[in-house]
């Protein structure tokens, strides 16, 4: 477009037998042409080298046992969908500690088969899902319970690899942020957790943050309970691919994202639950 | 308690030495107290008793080549917790057309296990899911052709034989209406799908209403596109189990049920798309 628009301009600037009047007058009425086009053409052009240079985006989503089923499937979903939108630009895969395994979720519920190792020196996102379970009691299959028992295995190691590589972002829906708390690695960041573990998020050194999602920094963005995991997905999608893609997805969702994502960014609100 | 009431009534009207006067004022004080303690107490019977009797729900989730995972897994789960929470009077399975078999989900994505044949005989809920493939286009992975594979199968016999039995409700999330009404289920029946799908709907029988979750007569209730699932589902169980329990699974899922559930009831709205 800018190469037809100069084109003319050169033609008319030498055509030769018209006064200068008429040449300056043309002159005029082309530059203020050229100054409502140009900028239109520039942000075409900034918009599809954005568009061409978008890195390519990989999110391994970590099941373990007793996974809860939405808080992985709902953002699989989301971030699939953003694939199919962008050209395959996302790519999404389950994989767990221990690789290529069939892994049971919570409740007796029904099993996914992770498909490869977890691998910490990926770029991406790292999702982490809760577990179901029962909220409380003493028994195994309790949530508190459910999230321990990854302890024991590589996860701990592996997610403490993802944290220290800074083209990791880290994500977590419901109880994901408090098991990663669990094993030390929360600590003094803001999170958000189902809203039955606020307080064992806090009593595991992270800082609990009332929101449906909360950004601590670019490199760590928790959900809170089950179904906040479209939310998380859907705003890693607009900060990673743009809103244009987010809102393709929503739309083919039947679904609109839920709550002001919270960061550690402009004024903070007056606390009206101390006493002044 | 009423047995205790009446105790104290009989032990007092039948009491001997006491005044005519006495006796009728202490008679008219126990109509009064009475008057207030036996519809209380008899609204309490009826709850216990609503309670004990309430059935025991039996939900079966179909599964098919190229299912939408989330059509499939947030009803799954928002009936699961409902069993927890009601002390399993629900309970959940994930069936086929073809029996206990590894179903692939589209866009190849995860696959689920199918625990069971589809049983049109057993009472309860069958709920239909939608695919995921690309929304339009020729080839094998577009939505209309994944809905039009199960054709082939048993589905279409099996999907009749339950709209057949009076003690099942045929529920569907997404393209699963579009799903049966291809099958030529859904003829004069109101529903809603995926609105992309809506004009599909219509020129394979059915009649199209727009809203988030449709129930045309008890039997059949329809939710629109992918999210849908959780308020189709959680509509259900509100119907079946009460709002106590349906209240519980939201808290417990962060989500709110989304829309008016459409029935043909109450005074219809003026038209105002067409010409008065």
């Amino acid at each position: 477009m800018i190469d037809v628009v100069y084109g003319d301009f050169y033609t008319l600037s030498y055509a030769k037998g018209t006064g200068t009047k008429i040449f300056f007058s043309l002159l005029l009425s082309f530059v203020l042409v050229l100054s409502l086009i140009v900028p239109t053409a520039s942000a075409k052009i900034k918009e599809t080298k954005d568009a061409s240079k978008a890195k390519r985006l990989h999110v391994q989503i970590v099941l373990f046992d007793g996974f809860d089923l939405l808080d992985v499937t709902a953002p699989y979903e989301v971030f699939a969908a953003a694939g199919m939108y962008s050209g395959e630009k996302v790519t999404v895969e389950l994989v767990s500690a221990e690789g290529k395994r069939s892994v049971p979720s919570g409740l007796n519920g029904p099993s996914l088969e992770a498909q490869t190792a977890l691998d910490p020196n990926r770029s991406g996102i790292i999702l982490v899902p809760g577990a179901a379970g029962k909220p409380t009691g003493n028994t195994e299959d309790t949530i508190p319970n459910i999230l321990r028992q990854p302890n024991e295995t590589d996860l701990p190691d592996l997610m403490k690899q993802a944290f220290d590589n800074k083209e990791v972002t880290v994500a977590t829906v419901c109880g994901g942020s408090l098991l990663l708390a669990m094993q030390g690695l929360l600590k003094d960041r803001h999170a958000v957790t189902h809203h039955i573990g606020m307080d064992a998020l806090e009593a595991a050194g992270a800082i609990p943050v009332q929101a449906r999602v909360v950004e601590d920094g670019p490199r760590l963005v928790s959900g809170g309970g089950v179904t906040s995991g479209l939310d998380v997905a859907l705003y890693l999608v607009e900060r990673e691919l743009g809103p244009q893609i987010a809102n393709a997805v929503e739309t083919l969702f039947e679904y609109e994202r839920r709550g002001t994502v919270w960061k550690a960014k402009g004024i903070a609100p007056i606390d009206f639950t101390t006493s002044q």
